[in-house]
């Protein structure tokens, strides 16, 4: 199990494009100082980057290396599935330790390979830095949708309806019980929660099944939480949203876990998460359509409530009818807000 | 001069999104879930990321902000200009710690907008992320290149010349100094070593009129030092290269630092140093109307040797006309080479 400073950067580098397959439209692959792409036809380019940081997203004791690989991969993804867009090709830029055991660091990358076949893309380019202190790793993902056919965050009108997909609230709460209690006891007793967060849903097909059923008028992915990310669609669209408690779904295990952990439910379902779900304005009359596409494809898809006309005001009505702020926020990474 | 932690994440990225200049084929810019980006029509996109990564690639008191981030995208330019490709649009990542002032990061942004608007390409999305180590700035820059124009570094062919751009070896001469002496020192004793480094000439313009006169049959930029990149693209091309002294152009600021720090002239000339030129393989047809294409630009590039049919073997032709092994080799990060 040699490291990085025992086999060098370019064994290191050479190792860890070996295993490429060939992907459409790569005329240069990874090698040279750059990849040469062929554009589809008749598409526009989607580009997203999201980082995992060693200690702030992820503690290597959390996750084994090709599931934070898979995991790096899903929250580009989410960004692109927030778009109604398709991946194609992705660069990756790693800073890691010459301790770094290679094998790992190749696990890591097959990761992030599986879950880039599983959509016909790969990585096409990439780098390799040495760091000190914690490790990171970087994925730039591009991707094609239709022209004049991408998602944006400033759509939605009020009376558009509120939906979200899967169990929002799952990733945030399993990283609060990991701090709390630490991976095996949460593997063993959270195992649904764990997993949420370890290995997140990918919602580009059901973007797409979404897009072509038409009526999503605004999109983003929950990778701050509900609150956070719900307060910056409404930001942009200049709309206030109410959610209903009556209409959210029901989490026995999410409800366990604010037990465990002695919170407010509402804080783990609106609180700091990154699930990488789907936050989307619906026009009313394409529910049925948008609820048939999700149904067809097994995911749940949740109207939780409706835009509204008074801006940046986010309400919640709670079962017994009454009207409240929003409990929860998003998650401030420099820990300000 | 808030800093990050003061003012919160949301606040800093879209402070750092502010200034952002309109650019041609962006149809959803910075501030949505990922930017969406209408290709060229006839063209190939071209595709590379790069990281500068504090106390490995700089220090923060050798080098300014606006510059670091002038030098961010001077990285990933070289890598376009080795495949004879023009830049577009860039998304960048940063790692920054908490205590971070916003008003610097705002510099090193606009540093960063200045070097990529020189070609009318800017910054199209990107992620900040706490650190609590050393700081890093990742930049992908995607280009474009008309189809099948891109330079590789698998085309050299015996008998072809070898010709390199500027002055190599300055960067990292300067770098050589700057751990030794510290900055107060260089900057007054080799001014010109230290803007070699700090700020490294953008030969995207030397790629496209060497594009249009021809004969280029493979390139690659200096990144990691003469004799490593020389080295990677003999490996690419299945080929040998055979530098010649006397062909060397002359350089008085280098030959002043070898004395200084003690060392052989060569060890710089051909050693670890990120220069950003080109290192290009000519066919000799071609070699008067390349010379007059760097000419008309005012650039440097001189013809130092040829490639020869002996695979991976670089050698160098003494001013004594004595055949040795090439001196110097490429900078590992990770220690071991």
């Amino acid at each position: 199990m040699p490291t990085l400073r025992e086999i060098g950067e370019i064994e290191a580098v050479s190792r860890l494009r070996a295993a490429r397959l060939e992907t459409p439209g790569v005329v240069v692959g990874p090698g040279d100082d750059a990849a040469v792409l062929r554009p589809p036809a008749a598409a526009e380019l989607v580009a997203t980057t999201d980082v995992l940081v060693e200690g702030r997203h992820y503690r290597s004791d959390w996750i084994q290396a090709a599931a934070l690989g898979e995991r790096l991969v899903a929250a580009n993804l989410s960004d692109l599935a927030a778009m109604a867009a398709r991946p194609l090709w992705a660069l990756v830029s790693i800073g890691a330790r010459s301790e770094h055991d290679i094998e790992d660091l190749l696990r890591l990358q097959a990761g992030i390979a599986r879950a880039l076949e599983a959509h016909d893309a790969a990585v096409v380019g990439g780098n390799l830095a040495a760091v000190e202190g914690a490790e990171w790793f970087a994925l730039t993902l591009l991707g094609e949708v239709e022209p004049g056919c991408a998602w944006t965050r400033s759509g939605a009108r009020p009376g558009d309806l509120i939906a979200v997909s899967g169990a929002p609230g799952r990733a945030g709460a399993a990283v609060r019980l990991l701090q709390a209690l630490g991976i095996a006891e949460v593997a063993q007793t959270a195992p649904e929660l764990l997993l949420a967060w370890s290995s997140p849903a990918d919602r580009i097909e059901l973007a797409g099944a979404l897009s072509r059923a038409g009526g999503v008028t605004a999109a983003i992915d929950i990778s701050d939480g509900m609150a956070g990310d719900l307060a910056q669609l409404c930001e942009a669209s200049g709309v206030g949203a109410e959610l209903d408690e009556r209409a959210w779904p029901a989490d026995a295990a999410l409800a366990l876990a604010a037990e465990r952990l002695d919170v407010a439910l509402d804080d783990l379902r609106f609180g700091p998460s990154d699930d990488y779900e789907l936050l989307l304005a619906v026009d009313p009359a394409s529910r049925d359509a948008c609820g048939r596409a999700a149904a067809d494809l097994g995911v749940p898809l949740a109207v939780v409530g409706r835009f509204t006309e008074a801006p940046g005001v986010l309400a919640w009505r709670t079962r017994e009818g009454a009207l409240a702020a929003l409990p929860g926020r998003g998650y401030d990474h420099f820990g300000s807000a």
